[in-house]
Order: structure tokens, then C-alpha cells, then sequence
């Protein structure tokens, strides 16, 4: 459970209805199935043309990556594999497939299936950044759907003030409906424009910048399995790997010297 | 068929024509030549002027890439390659040769047909290269039309909004008309922002993303023909591949490696 | 002649005036002298300030490029310097000198004349690509006075809006004006969308292309007569060239091959 | 304390007050606890949704970076660093050792322990850079956070006037109340477009910018420590860094020459 | 003094001004003192709080750069070091050494100095690249300030007008005064759009174009002396140089060749 996502869901729209109220509006107003029908039913219809089937619906199921939450240990990640590159001088390539078995992460598992097949550095360098970059990719494009949403909804709500304005202007020669008909126009416009900016594009966001964080977990993995390949000294690797979890700088690197 | 782009555009136009009929609103209203004239005819002649003839009616030709659904099965294309991989070493380049004339794809014809004239590796990988890169950035130009349309479209539609505006300022004289009026100048505004929202914008995208799977299918193609003229082994190269079929991450490595 | 740009030029305003007289609107409503005095005058000074006078004056010149039509033909280019690439290696560089009073291109004869000084290959390829960059690069800006004219435009016609409305606003008190002022007032919005929209940036974008066709052009001679000084198979050269020339994909392969 | 942020603050809002009291407004029509509500309860949402809890908390945590000012002198670091390389030689690394624990600058003693500990330099490059980028990266997350909320403020401004004038707009039949109803509306309006432009925007701006200065410090830490290892004589490397250091051009290079 | 930038604003400043005057609105009613204070306080509080001291100062210095004119001869400084180029092969270095102090342009003597003192050429090319690419991004940094004066501006310019209009809102009671505090309050759009589109933007492309000229002038100082300190032929530079000095393409190869 992402609770950021979630408690800023339940924020905002507290705020903004809680506000509606104290100014002493009544939620009811802004509640309008026509509206909803408008600025819903046409985003959902823009997004459609936007993107091929196979990337809408990886849209939908990305969705869900934005209310749930993954921990990742960099750290223990990190501890695993200078584990590892012990293993392979000390008892040979054999006593890295025996522990394949217990790696429950299967693109660390991969990366070491490398090692354990003798995959040529070069190959399994290219293979495994392939990997990366074109999962990223593709993912990238499901985050790239609601993006899509949220670029859409304001102008589609827009639209339906409009059309909802014209609608009013036809039946100026009947001023007492004219507020309210203006009111039912603007109702299109807060859902477009709320609907973007406080779901679409903060869930873009997120999504995104969570398969950032999942790349950089997988190229951490990629770098460690390949410097075990190439023999590297598991504490030179500690040292290479301390880089990519994000203890930086201000790390005590003395702890690690003293050789 | 691209279901998704037929269905998108039903739902979209559904959605906001049927939302207007439920407010009370007849579609007869936003059905004007006029504007239809301002904003379409407005649209085109600066689409027009913003490109060559080529890359116009190469954008008119990508509409239908639009509307049209090319199944690419990238596992079948991956499993070719790695098979005719397996051709080179065993039989000899003539024996590839003799395949040539049963494989289908233009693309994957001519890559083979490098390694049968005995091309060097160096100008064959620069050649399939280039041709990928340009081929993708003059379509691209041609997505670029519907992106350029949905950028002209909305302000052409706030022109003939303004327009008819003035025109409406100039008979304030009778104010029973005006109401009409402002409707009349609406009505482009709708134009110019539903066909830019619903329709050249969308449009634009999913033109724009199946230029990159068809890149993405070609690299692989490029990538797969390379390694079997560098003498890749058959099954390092299905590892190499699958990199590129979109079976990353998750996938079990296990039932490849056991070698 | 450019016909697109001439064509999209009549085709915009005759939609956008034409549909305006259908609407009963008269053109001379729209005729102003001080909206464009306001809005022409302002934009023309914006861009003056925003370029130095050399680059200001580049893209005056560049305004022609946008309405004529310099055809190009990329397959006849690459067949004479597949032509050329046979004399080298038969006749000696000698026989190229020869050949070059006949060559028109000038940046052909440049390249080729580097060849017949013995220039050393890598400085050549530096040369050449600078050439092209900075050439490419100087050019773009004269492109971007347009884009940028097309970016001051709109904002200085909502300029003269907004002063032509302040002077509506202080003569409140004879609202038989009011109208005509407001009028008056948006058609400075006319003309710096209608200008920004219909001309500035369409012919940016088209100027942009040309110079990308341009530079296209000019990488298929640097790369053709790169690969002459280097000694390469006129045939390979032939296929090489071809990635450039637009004929990718679909061409058949197998017409070139056979040997 | 960073006096330009504390200033700037002060000075756009005792203009924006001060001309809004010049004009005979007073200040308290501005003051307006739901408007508040609405505005920064559906911001901070928004940017809830969009960032994960870590990056939302490390955000907060850099608001503190905009108001300090860590004076950084990169000539005396670079005259440290020239001094350090000239140990090196002289003395041996055990001399370099044993000057770490007088070194502050935590990065700085991190580089020049791989040194003391004899990390291949490849090793120890590859490391230093990707801690400068992942430290840049994660950083640059934060300073995204104000972005996103300067992005988020103005549109939940919007989306609170809309709502405003909705509510004034069913109460049409009480003319006396509309002028204080629109303009309770237009107050969220201020909020955000206030709160985005003065506060969130300029904010992520002096972050983002700092963080750039303390890459450029470390990157000229780096280049030092790996030019020491290298072994570059100490009159180069002060040349060297003299690029870093932002005493460019216009410097007397004879100085430093002569010899 | 640049011409183009002072001529600008005039033009910019006259047509509107005197198009306000031909439409028969009086300059008068467009000055105002509140406003002015809104609008020019509120941006210049933004851009302290967006940019430490130093670039801020940088920014103001740099405002200079908009006005003045730096003659710069491409043609002659290429001459001056291809002549330079002869010096050294000719009469060795020490000859070099001697013409240091007759080269006015700091630049060039500081890279001059690199071979003087026969610094490695890796570590020459570090350096000047390094010193070239720190300085454009530090003036580049000024240049932002005033883009970034010119992104706050029209916002505050909004801001105001809001605020004038709250304040106009709270007195509908009186209709006389409605017009009137329209009118001051849209002074304030006026000002900031104004000053953002004739004043902001053009003057930080302006400034940004000029540091592009003055980096490319930098490059081919550092490629021309790199290239005298490998030995190249002054021959063969002086075609390297002539792809710097913008004589591209058209320009007669024959001249320079025939050896």
C-alpha cells in the first residue's frame, strides 16, 4: 500500500470539497453525471486513439503500481552479491549454480544463469542492458498513458463548457436559468482540469519515477553479477556497489580502507 | 483494424454528443459549415505550409497506420532467425541463400542478403542501421503532420471564435441575437479543439508508437542477422534476443541455461 | 515554386475570410491599421531585439526558402558518386580531378576536392561534418526568427487587446461604442494569432525541414565520397548509399546482390 | 542564510501588498482561510500522489536548501588538492594516508582513500562518477518536488475559482452578494498563481541550481584525485583545475607558464 | 552598441504606443505607478529567490551583453592562427613563445601558452574544452535569469490584475468606478506581458545567441591551436578552419587545392 497515494488522494479532495463547504456551497452542485459522462467518457476515447491496445491496457495495470508499495533493500541487494562474488573464486562456478536456486529475484537470477551458462562479458553486458532499457521502455509507455489522460482531460473538460455554454446562450431570453446553467458548464471543467492534476499526471509521475527507481535497482544488479564475472575483488566491488545504494558522500569510507 | 482507435473515437464523440443530449442540448447546434470551413480549411492551409508536399501526403498515407492493426509476433520473428542461425555453420552460406526466397519479410530478406554477398560486418551493421534510423525519421515527419494539425487546429479555432466574437460586438444593437451569436463564434472553439483533442493529437501518438515498435522489430532483425554473420552460438543468440521479445525480467533463464 | 506553401497560404485565408462572409461578418471589419501597426510593429521590434542584426537579416533571406521549391534527387546524386567511385580506383585520382570542373554541386566538388589533395582521411571526415553542422546550425537560427516571431506575435495582439480594451473600459459611459471598441480591441488577437499561426510558424517548420532535407543531402555526399578515399566496393558503396536515399525496406535487395 | 531567497520573498510580497494598498485594496479582502484550504491541501495531495514518501520527505528536507548558503571557495579546494598532489610523489601514499583525517570535505577524503587503498583506477573513476550522478539524480527528485508543486498550485487555483463561481452562479438572484463572491473566488486564483510563482517555482529553481554547483565541486574533486593518481605533475593539474574553478579566459595563463 | 537591440525596443515601444495613440487612447492612462511596483517588485523578487547572488549578478552584468557589439572577425582570427601555424615548425617553439605577447585575445594566448609550455595535448584538449563548456554554462546561467524574469513576469502581471479586480469586485456597488478600475487593473497584464515579450525573452536569446557565437569562436581557437601543437600542415588547417568561419558549402575548394 502506497500511502502517499493514497492519503494524497484522500487530501486533496477533502481540501477541495472541505473548502467548497466552509465557503458554504454544497457537494451536491459539483456531483453531475452529464458532465462526468463528458470529460470521462471523451478522455477515455482520446487515450484509446492514443495508444495501441496492448499498451492502454499495460496502462491500466500500471495503475495499480501506484497504490502499492515495494520495498526495496539496495542495501541487502548490494550484501547478496559482494556474497556472491566470493562464492565463485572460493568454490567455482558450480557453487554459484548450486545457489541459484535460492535467489528469489529472477533478473538476479538471470544475470547469474549467465555467469553459470559462460556467457561471453560482452554478450551478457549487451543482453542484460537490452533487458533493461527495453523493460524501462515499455513500462515507460504505460506511465506515458496517463500522461496522455491528463493532457487530455482539461481540453475535454473544456469542451464541455463550451458546449455546455452554448447551450446557455440559446436560452438567454431565459435569465433565471442562465446562472445555473453557467454553474453545470463550469462542472465539466473542474472535472477535467481535477481529474488531470489530481490523479492523472501525480499517478504518471509516480509510476514513473517508480520504474526509475526499478531500473536502477536492475543495473545495480547488472554491474555486480558482471564485475563477479570479471573476477572483481568482492571488496572493490563493495566499494562500486556502495555507489548505486545511494550512500553517498557523506558515507565513511575509512570503515571500508584500512587494508 | 485498430480497434482501439475505432472504439476510442465511437466512445469519445459518444460520450460528449450523448453528455450534450442529456443536458438538454440538440447536436444540431455545434453542426455549422461554417465554422467547419473557418477551422478545417484553416487547419490544412497552414499544415500545408508548415511541410513539403512528400511529408504531407506521407502524413494523409500514416493516417491509415492509424486505423490498420499489423500483428507482429516479435517470439516467432526471434525463433527465424535463431534457426537460420543454425543454417550458416551446418550448411554453409549457400544453404542460406537457398532460404532466402521462402522468408516473407522485406527487411530481414535484405539483412540476410548482406551476409550472402559476403558484405564486410562493419558497412553491413552501418547500412541496416542507417536504413532503420531513416526510414523511422521520415515517417516520423509524417506523424509529425497530425502532431503539427493538432497544434494549428485549437488557435485557427480561437480565430473563428474571435471572429464571430467581433461579429457579435458589431450588432450589439439587437440584443436578441446575441446569445445566437456567441453560440455561432463557440462553435469553432469546439471544432478546433475537439479535432485537435479527439482526433490529430491521438492520432499523432499512435502513429508515433507504432513507428517505434516497427523500429524495435527492425533492431532486433538487425541485431539477429549481425550475430548469425559474427558466428554467434544458436543459443546465445535466442538469449541475446529474447532481450528484444519483451520476455525480460520474469522470464526463467533455467530452462535456456543446464548446459 | 513551393505549391504547398502558396496553396496552404490561399487555402487558410480564403477559408478563414470566406466563412467569416458566410456568417454575415464583412472583411473591412477586420481591416485595421493600428491593430497592425500594434501587432506587426511589436513583433517585428521583439525579434529585433531577441537576434543579432546578422542572424535577423539570415532569416529575412530564409523567407524565400519557405516558397521555393529546389528539387533534390537523392537517386541520381548517389548513382554519380557510385560513377565516380569507379573512376578512382580504374583511372587514379588524376582522372577524379578531371572530372570535377563538370561537378555543379559545389559542397560535392568541395568533398571530392579532398580526395585530390590527399587530405588525410580523418581530417576530411572532420571537415566535412563540421561543414555540415555549422552550417546546418547557422541556418536553423535564421529559422528560428520565424519561430520566434511566431511566439511574440500572439502575446503582443492579446497586447493590443488588452490596451484597446482599457481604452473600451474608460469610455464605459457611452456603451453605444462599447461594442465596436471591444471589436476594434480583438482584432489585434486576429491578427497575432492569425499571423503567429497561419505564416511565422508554419514557415518555421517548413524552413526547418528544408535545411534537415539539406543536411541529409549533404551527409550522403560526405559519407559517399568518405568511402571513395577509403577504397570501398563501388557496389557496397551502391548498397550503402541506398540506406540514404530513401529507399529502404521494401526495396528488393536481391536485383543489387548475385554476385 | 541565503540572503537573495530571504529577500526575494520579501520584496515580491511587500510589492504585490504594497501596490495592492497603493491601490486602495486592503489586504485583509486576500486573507482567506478556505481558499488556503482548498489551494495547499490539493497541492500538497497532488504532490503526494506524483512522488513517493521518500522523495516527498527528502523535498522537505531541501525547502531548508533554498534559505542556507554553504559558501563553497573551489580556488582553495583546488590549491588543496594541487598540494595533495605533490605529496603523493614526494612522500609516498603512506603520507597521503596519514593527511586524511585533517581533511572536512567528506568526498574529498572518500576519493583520495581509494588512492590510499590502491583501487585500480577505472575502478575508483567509474565509482567516483556514478556516486556524483546517483547523488545528482536522487537530489535533483527533491528539488522536482517544488517543481511539481509550482506546476500542481496555479491549475488547483483554477480548479478553486471555478468551484467559487459555480457557487456564485446558483446565487445569481442575490445581485449584492456577486461582486464579494467573485472575488472570494479570484482569491484562490492568487493563491496559486502566487504561491507557484513566487515561492514553488523560484524555490526548485535555487535548488536545482545549487545542486549543479556541488556536482561541478565534486566533479573537480574527482578529476583532482584521479589526475593525483595518475600521477600528473602538480603545475598541469593546478592548469587543470583552473578550467573548474571559473577563472576562465580572461585569466593570465603567464602566470601559471614560464617556465 | 547593438543596433538591432536598441532599434527593437523603439519599434516595439512606438508601434504600440502609437497605435494606443492613433486608436485614440492616451499614453497617460497606461502609466501607473501601482502597477509598476506590482509587477516589476514581484518578478525581481521571483528571479532573487530563483537564483543564488552570484547568477543573479551575473544576470545584470549581463544585460550589458544585449546592448553592446563585439565585432568579431571569424575570417581574420583563422588567418592569424594559420600564420601561427607556420611559426612553429618553422622557428620552434620558443619563436611561439616570443609572439605570445603581441596576441591580444586572452583565449588564444592562454592556448598558445599549453604548447609553450609543452603541455601533453590530452590533457591541452581537456582543459580548453573543460574552460570553454564551464564558461558558456556560467554565462548560460545569466542568460537564465532573464528568461526566467520573462517566465514570472506576465504571471505577477496576472497576479496583479486579479488583485485589482478583487478590489474592483468589492465595489460593484459603485458603477461609475467600474470601468475605470478595470482599466488600472489590466495595466498590470500590460506591464507584465509587455516587459516578459519586448523586454525578457528577446533580450535572453539575444544574450544566449551571443554566447553561442562567442563558444564557437572559442572552438576554433582551441581545434585550430590543438592542431598546430600535432604538426598539422597550415595548409590542410586552413581547410579545417574555413568549416568554423561560416565559409561553407558555396565557397571555391579550387583556390585552396591544387598542389
Amino acid at each position: 500500500m502506497d500511502i502517499t497515494t493514497i492519503a494524497g488522494i484522500l487530501l486533496a479532495i477533502a481540501s477541495i470539497l472541505g473548502g467548497q463547504a466552509l465557503e458554504g456551497g454544497h457537494v451536491g452542485s459539483i456531483m453531475q453525471g452529464t458532465a462526468a459522462i463528458i470529460v470521462f467518457g471523451g478522455t477515455i476515447g482520446a487515450v484509446m486513439v492514443a495508444f495501441p491496445l496492448k499498451d492502454f491496457l499495460r496502462g491500466l495495470k500500471l495503475a495499480k503500481a501506484a497504490f502499492s508499495d515495494k520495498k526495496v533493500n539496495l542495501g541487502a541487494l548490494a550484501k547478496t552479491i559482494v556474497e556472491l562474488a566470493g562464492v565463485a573464486p572460493r568454490d567455482g562456478v558450480l557453487a554459484l549454480e548450486s545457489r541459484l536456486a535460492g535467489i528469489e529475484d529472477p533478473f538476479l537470477r538471470k544475470a547469474l544463469q549467465f555467469i553459470v551458462d559462460g556467457v561471453d562479458a560482452g554478450v551478457a553486458r549487451g543482453a542484460l542492458q537490452t533487458t533493461i532499457d527495453a523493460e524501462f521502455e515499455e513500462m515507460a509507455v504505460g506511465a506515458k498513458v496517463f500522461e496522455s489522460a491528463g493532457g487530455f482531460a482539461p481540453t475535454v473538460g473544456i469542451l464541455g463548457a463550451v458546449l455546455g455554454l452554448i447551450h446557455v446562450m440559446e436560452n438567454l431570453s431565459d435569465p433565471s436559468k442562465l446562472g445555473g446553467g453557467i454553474a453545470t458548464a463550469f462542472v465539466a471543467t473542474v472535472y477535467g482540469v481535477g481529474a488531470a492534476n489530481l490523479l492523472f499526471l501525480p499517478m504518471a509521475n509516480k509510476i514513473k519515477r517508480k520504474l526509475v527507481l526499478e531500473r536502477e535497482r536492475k543495473t545495480l544488479i547488472a554491474e555486480g553479477v558482471l564485475a563477479i564475472q570479471e573476477g572483481l575483488n568482492p571488496r572493490v566491488l563493495e566499494e562500486k556497489l556502495a555507489a548505486y545504494t545511494g550512500e553517498h558522500g557523506g558515507s565513511e569510507p575509512a570503515a571500508a580502507g584500512k587494508e
